[in-house]
């Protein structure tokens, strides 16, 4: 059993939730705490053994803890996700194999296009594809062509997997901490496009990819993974992107196995990550 | 306040505590814990505000916990070492810039070496130095007089700063987890004498460096921190020494950091490290 | 153009180099030189733009260069490798996905299981595969079956992808220099079986996994890469597992393309790599 | 022998230098070469082995090559630099060690600082401390007085060490490329001041540091070498700045080494670096 829980902090909140915990029969195995003292707010998850009814404990700390709390008990037992992809295929085939094999934390959905080169690999294995061309249309009704489709599944994320149009705030709300993005660049390095021309420019060592949760536009957010990866003067753009797409990978795939076991908490504009 | 504590696992030991603490009027600012399962065996480490007598909440938790438990509150609130070296200053000068800056975390009451040449550097920060030659001495001799000068002083820990004679299980034992080493290699890999020439030779791609509490012999014992740097076909093994000097400095930093802090727990032959 | 060299060290050997090079009108754009001191041995990889008959070039730098020169323009234009495979996917996947989209540096002409569970994801890309099993089966027979299918392809490289046979030191012999394993620890460290278990037992921080060519046992050879990934007291030896198999999958990516690039030239147990 | 090299491209460059090298009777041990084919620059650096006369061969190669070209025989044996400071120790300290022990490759002439806080610390070492308050001062006067003490001294590089002070561009003129700074954050991100301020505002996970040549202002320049550490929601402003000293110690050392070995070369707004 996971439990995650937010709230204001206040003396006695982990002598209160360890003790329902006890009181439940459930043996804690692995408790993470912290508390951000700039905010007075108060963060845990827990993952505790035992047979016990969700349920009741639920309400149990509901009506120990602060108004506030923001409470969750095995918070999403099989996660689903939907993918937005553009042209490349380097993010997307890593989330195919994963999928396929059953080690990526979630199930697919389906993936939405708005170019049609990646629907023949999505058919190889058997995930749904939706071709939404972005063109000879207003951003409205290719955002309405994008929010029709998600319409039909029930997700609990949205995976841009280098999706390369920028959405609206309006779109972006209706999603709110639901959708994840990959930032081709070490943010706020390079935010923008063409962040691998932008590094080369500037002679940088190192290049980073930043996975983050997407609130108003598309690099900024809640930060949840970043790695980097070292360049040289010898690194033309073309292979700074070509190393650049690894560190994509592992970035997406590392943020996506702590957000599906439900290690990341977010408050305001930044995560708490209980790795 | 910190609180470190580890016993036998058993329901409700984090309702247990924390209820004291809180009892106590003390808030809980950051909690770890791990339940080893194998070895049925719980460790926390808890960092809390609030005025509060310390001798009372160990008695409380003594009692409270199973018999077994090993309770420390501010565990040794301003932590003493004693270094010992042969000949090589790159740990030890970094160790006498930190101590003379007040930024090691522990202050060093004295060095030892089994050669003179770093005396010097010692005197110029007033840090007093115990030459003990190993030169035409039994093993019992020389350790007999690196003991009599430890007992000089109190000394929480003693730190192998590159100490290249090889102590015996009888010396060992009278500061059994109070000895910290360097190893210049990624341990297991390339334990015992010239490590870099070793791995120059087999061609290794990385080369590492290990710090951990010596048991039985010098390469053996719970690690604390290991830290790796690339080398190339370019290196010699001079210059893959020269580069394992920093990781070296690097390892011994992070790792006395940790423990003087009261993040490492150990049991058995591993480290819990509440980084 | 690409221009492997290696032979026995000399005075002059950049310039004779240089200068047939630039005799037959070709621009060198990148050019690195090593010389193994220890061994008196020269090594040379050369990019070079312009139009040139390769053959010409090469019948100039034999008659130049010490008789045992080892030269090679353009080493092998389109690479060509059979994937062999017990039952883990990850790095099956990884490879069959970048072979797809052709970012795999060589084309995979097959791949031969002592399992049939990865039939199903070959089938799904159109590769070959070949199901070998070891079961009810003297090495020999064993070994045999798998040379028979290799012998129906002209491949260059056997890519062990998490092969877990140990092959005969006659079956080596058979494909020098050209079989490449990925081992999952960061060798010289916990060869043999288990490697994550015997890690989990030391107490290690950090794991790792080595991408080697195979000469007389599966977990001896030249290197060609290495990497690590931290680990805690936290992880399960599963957990490591699971670490260790993004880290397998990133040093078999890069080991790959470091070879099908031809930046790696191997003498004796050692592999010179031009990065 | 050292030798470095930057010209314009043209063909048969390599040719004609190594030709000249083997006809002065010296082995070439390494040679790294690098062509920015976007503006047709070559990049050059040998290692030669053997007796010879550095003047005739300057006048060879500087007849034999492009007339633009910059060619650096043992560019400077003897290193001599001047170090800036203002409170912070953790660099300097580290110059200090390094230098008594000649490991530094360079030799410490003096330091300034626009405090005195840390003139204890160089007298210990006996390296001379010149004091310049920035004051009731001018800018101009500030620099002027900064300059007069430079002067006293034949300086190859001036290090800004945790120098907090930002210098007019007709302060930087006067020694262009010749100054190196150690930024407190991974540029281009955060440039300017309270780095980990920013960083913890943005909630990154990870931190950096640069090396780099100073030109217009103390942010910009031409990078030698970045590092990054990673850090968590748990780390303070304060605890990310105590990390960051770690890191900026080991870029700076870093960098140091690379300049000083004459690995370093620069063009327009960036570095060639031959490791």
């Amino acid at each position: 059993m996971i439990i995650v829980i937010q709230c204001k902090d206040q003396l006695g909140l982990v002598a209160t939730i360890s003790s329902l915990i006890a009181g439940a029969g459930l043996n804690i195995i692995s408790m993470r705490e912290h508390v951000e003292k700039s905010e007075a707010r108060f963060f845990t998850r827990i993952e505790a053994e035992g047979n016990n009814d969700a349920a009741i404990l639920q309400q149990q700390l509901q009506s120990a803890l602060p108004a506030d709390a923001d409470i969750s008990i095995n918070p999403i037992p099989d996660k689903k996700i939907i993918v937005l992809v553009t042209k490349e295929h380097h993010c997307l085939g890593d989330l195919l194999i994963r999928n396929h094999f059953k080690t990526l934390g979630a199930a697919i959905l389906c993936v939405i296009g708005n170019y049609n080169n990646l629907e023949d690999v999505c058919k190889r294995f058997e995930v749904p594809f939706h071709f939404i061309t972005h063109e000879n249309k207003s951003k409205v009704d290719f955002e309405t062509g994008i929010h029709s489709v998600v319409q039909l599944y029930r997700t609990d994320y949205l995976v841009l997997a280098r999706f390369m149009r920028i959405l609206s705030p309006e779109f972006l709300k209706k999603y709110e901490r639901r959708i994840i993005n990959i930032h081709h660049s070490f943010l706020p390095a390079f935010a923008g496009a063409n962040p691998y021309r932008q590094a080369h420019e500037r002679g940088v060592k190192l290049i980073g990819a930043t996975s983050h949760f997407v609130t108003n536009d598309l690099d900024e957010g809640p930060i949840i993974v970043q790695q980097i990866i070292p360049v040289t003067h010898a690194h033309t753009p073309g292979e700074m992107m070509r190393a650049g797409k690894e560190i994509e990978r592992a970035v997406m795939a590392r943020a996506l196995q702590l957000v599906f076991e439900d290690r990341v908490l977010v408050y305001k504009n930044k995560t708490i990550v209980f790795e």
